[in-house]
């Protein structure tokens, strides 16, 4: 399996032992078969750690919500959002950023999207906020208006993109990469973008 | 200063140790007078710190690239860019990698934009791209192009939203905030809209 992968044998193993991946075939005393499965599962595991730097223990929060077949595809892609970040815990939420977290609990109420009251992402914003309010002096959340916009559109477009006749387990798999990977990427685009549009602007040459 | 921002004495003490801060002007021994433009500069390090998740090192390289009037506005975006990120430095360059590095550089050069050989937003990219093709078989980077699209879309409007009258300073910091707030705010708001386009289709009740 390492071989296949280009995973080291020991992490590998620190896999198997975390419980990240399930146990192979026993086919003699210290020797397992590894099937397409196990593959998958291992290359899964390295894109959450190396693309979406998740600590061990968010990887496994994501690959038991993918296992978990008692809950809904819609109810797994929330588990493994969670799981998914933000992963510094807040130190201390002041009353600054409650008072943000209020105003972009009703800016996602006027946007009309169903999105669980926990959702980390919520908080996220509300960070952001709060610092274009102290930095910029920046007023209400409609400065995001036009980024909702944006999101609204490129989040429609990848749930629709779900490749035909996946399984389940292949569809949460595919949230979760499309989630990590693609932010990774839109992030390294944007930020290509504004420089190209720094160089038109400020670099006439 | 501490008073002002919320920002803990030690913090304070520790930014002026590691040169982050400049030292006030002194009025008495172990007293020394702080003004706007420290105050600002204290905000701006928080922002990086808690909002960007930079390492005080990074938080360093931009404040460097904000001073140093003697580069174009244009190379402090490019030098504020290459300090946020991506913090992970490259385990190993695989064949796989350059080979996927080699397709995003043409991809960038086939968009037109203008952007350094040696943005770090290029190997974010080209790691993007070889762990879809890992994971999804995906094969070109035409993958990304609805994502460039809308990348494109969003830095030309960034840079057009450029306070009026800003001064060099002010730009800089302008685009340091922007660069690094927004995204969280992006991507905070992309996952939102990934819960809610998820509800529509999985969720029906």
């Amino acid at each position: 399996m390492s071989r296949t992968t280009g995973v080291p044998v020991p992490t590998v193993k620190y896999y198997l032992r975390e419980g990240l991946l399930p146990v192979g075939t026993p086919t003699a005393p210290n020797q397992a078969e590894y099937g397409e499965e196990h593959t998958r599962r291992l290359r899964l595991i390295r894109v959450l750690r190396e693309v979406g730097e998740l600590g061990i223990a968010q990887v496994k929060k994501v690959l038991e919500a993918i296992d978990a077949e008692e809950i809904s595809l819609h109810q797994v892609l929330g588990q493994a959002h969670h799981a998914l970040g933000p992963t510094q815990k807040l130190p201390v939420v002041s009353d600054d950023l409650r008072k943000a977290k209020k105003d972009i609990d009703r800016f996602i109420k006027e946007l009309g999207w169903r999105v669980s009251p926990d959702a980390p992402a919520r908080w996220t914003l509300a960070e952001s906020l709060l610092a274009l309010r102290r930095l910029c002096g920046a007023e209400g959340p409609e400065i995001f208006t036009p980024y909702a916009e944006v999101a609204d559109r490129i989040g429609a477009a990848e749930l629709s993109a779900r490749p035909e006749g996946a399984s389940r387990t292949e569809t949460v798999e595919w949230m979760v990469i499309g989630t990590v990977v693609y932010e990774a990427a839109l992030n390294a685009l944007r930020r290509l973008a504004q420089e190209h549009h720094s160089a038109l602007q400020f670099d006439r040459q």
